[in-house]
């Protein structure tokens, strides 16, 4: 058993070894009420409503000349029943790479360029609660195998990524799996703006010539009293056969003390023969307990025209009707 | 690799800091040789014959006012031949939770206050080892999914939990694998006593109106030179179709320097129509090699009465025959 | 989250302390680019191309008396597509022991004597990268199931172990699953001799008959420019038919500054009817940019003969032509 604090047990005293180490276990266990009602009504208490559950360790080593070495094994659990979550142990990310001033080359299981943009700059529900954009917003790939990823450093505000997913496809075809994606974004810390896109074909062989494609561009501002969120996103959903369609984003957060509201609204516009529209609403509300846990409650509703199939989810769970309600406690450690 | 001797490294240094948060990584490693006879016979290296093999990861944060928030993700390995344990990573244990002067409120996968009775109030082999009283008393729920358990202060010694497990079915069927129990107890440091109860539907839909429940009163008494174990069971197996039963254990457990010898005695009365008696011997012997590390070895037999099914087995393995002897080593992290 | 820096933090405080005990966190993550040419032909990106993606707890215990107990837990990690290696977690080695000066007596799943042999002393590559001794040399077990193993101290260079895995069938079959293997061996720090035999019987009733046995001697020498290698292998592929063979190895490492240039040559002389022979040269090299971390590129080729189905893979990988190249990066924490 070993036990420490959280802090830097005496770090200073080896603050001046070369290639100095550091290793980091950390995660976050997040446990809540759902109800989801519509077609389908189902009360249960889920893991990660919030946040996904997980486990993470993480580290880095510096290698001297302005080079660090890195790594990040994370995963997932299924806080409810046990298990893993994202179908694989340590599937949420498993990576290791090298830093540098002309930037930052990972390679192993990673999210994309596109999801980040959607997670970090686009919604104020953060891929989580009830409100998570992508109930309607497509990812088109929230993670990629096989994986090597380009980030480079910031200059004047300004940095970008670009992703490369190989397919590993052993029987001559190398389309299926594979994954590309980049984006380019500014910040000046109060302006965030970030043009983001994604493209992954399909896994077997069968659906191997077919893609789904999303572009985002994505923005949000940082006022006194509130952080505004925009984003427009244009998908093409070609393996499921969902279609093309066009997503609008407006959304808000609003801190006070501890207490912090969370409102946004989405317009998604169908563009496939069956015009699949429909349109979200989704109130959020977090109590800081501290730095690291907090409670939530969140309420969404999504308005489907057409026939569109969409539901109201939250970050580890697609739902199963048109409304839900989420209440719960996230603790980070 | 980050390396640290057992102990609150420089801990005192943060004692002072707020919201104090510490982490623990922790663990047990039980492997022993499980010679099985009866009906069936087997020689072979069982992972967990005493405890189950795990690791774990555990932590609290101080968020003033008297309160905390805490957190355990703990997996059960299968240290003779890998993999999970209880069917999946992480599934020993995840929760959580806040913790007050008004008592705990943990969500999560957790314990049932039914087995917490008979592992820690009943049974001196702690649901470990050949005489593991699991083999004849039915536990009807050692863990619940989806659950919230609320675990008042002690008050004058009494304390108390109930705990509610969400059957999480989607197709309106809202009582499969539902799961509700709890338990009252009074303990002084000498007597220890307590009562519980639990009951949990079948998991399919056919199931879902069948339920094993089990209710135990259980007690425990420590003279200076021995401690004395005596528990009562009322079950109704009713997903199996075992039927009915009452269970009467007696038990000692007798320190002597670094010996400890344990034994137990429990008499299956079964009554349903096939009236499925028996009767269970179990002796025990641990060495401790340090307060972490322990030698110990077990047997048990079983006397089956009227075609009674029931095996002797150990804290990882139903067993397979009607006698076993064990012989492992047990260390704790 | 826990961060510290990887050196015993404050340790000196603690080495007086009683039972003082350890517990490391620890691993390695290697990812790298693998192109397979011949038959077949694929392009990849490979996790674990040079050693295995690992996570792993270990520990030790100080007991008194110069005795000791130990264990280690380690999973292995796809760090390119998420989930376990060696087909479950926690399966590349879980073990608890004794050690004392009458040697280490461990209980688990563990690596074989045999392998231990191929590894340590037999091949240049150590079974990473494309020229990993295993694609030709069959190793017939490199972990074993249920394993009881003996290590013995060392006298004047010499020391020995044997290792038992419990077959553990419960139908009256006890051979199937059982292996048995050991080695006895000699350093003195230049030279380094191995002897290593290895027996698995097969894993099913049909098979359990059956067995693959190895033998091998292996010994490298340290000169001051170099290490040389050599090893004869003898085995009996009978599970899968493959048959007898004789192998024969010669390799070198030489270590520049940082970088380390890699050879060994195999000689496969397949001893069944179908005659199946192979020749293997790979080359090997690797650059350190600190003790932990390092790049490394590979290429191996076979040259099968009388249709031997011999494949060029990598510590990870079995491989898919007769043809690979590896390039890719290895940080260990």
């Amino acid at each position: 058993m070993k036990k420490s604090l959280i802090a830097l047990a005496c770090a200073s005293a080896f603050a001046g070894s070369a290639n100095a180490q550091s290793l980091t276990t950390y995660g976050i266990v997040d446990m809540g009420f759902v109800s989801e009602s519509g077609p389908a009504s189902i009360q249960k208490l889920t893991s990660g409503a919030q946040s996904g559950t997980r486990l993470g360790f993480k580290g880095t080593e510096d290698l001297g000349n302005n080079m660090k070495a890195l790594f990040v094994l994370e995963t997932g659990i299924a806080a409810d029943a046990g298990g893993f979550n994202q179908s694989a142990g340590f599937a949420r990310q498993s990576f290791v790479g090298l830093q540098s001033d002309s930037g930052t080359l990972t390679l192993g299981r990673q999210y994309t360029p596109f999801f980040l943009a959607l997670n970090a700059v686009a919604d104020p529900f953060a891929s989580g609660l009830a409100g998570n954009a992508q109930n309607l917003i497509p990812s088109s790939g929230i993670r990629m195998n096989n994986a090597v990823k380009y980030a480079s450093p910031t200059f004047s505000g300004v940095s970008g990524e670009v992703a490369y997913g190989f397919g590993e496809n052993t029987a001559g075809n190398d389309r299926a799996s594979k994954n590309v994606g980049g984006s380019i974004g500014y910040t000046d810390g109060t302006l965030n703006v970030r043009l983001a896109y994604h493209k992954a074909n399909g896994t077997t062989a069968l659906t191997s010539d077919l893609s789904d494609t999303s572009t985002i561009l994505a923005a949000n501002y940082k006022f006194e009293v509130a952080k505004v969120f925009a984003a427009y996103s244009d998908n093409n959903v070609e393996i499921s056969g969902r279609g093309k369609s066009r997503d609008l984003l407006i959304g808000v957060s609003v801190p006070f003390g501890n207490h912090t509201f969370i409102a946004s609204y989405i317009n998604k516009n169908g563009r496939s023969t069956a015009n699949l529209d429909a349109d979200q609403l989704g109130l959020g509300y977090t109590y800081a307990l501290s730095k690291r846990t907090n409670l939530y409650a969140a309420w969404a509703s999504i308005d489907n025209k057409n026939g569109a199939p969409y539901t109201v989810g939250n970050n580890s769970d697609v739902g199963t009707g048109d409304r839900a309600v989420n209440l719960g406690v996230r603790h980070t450690f």
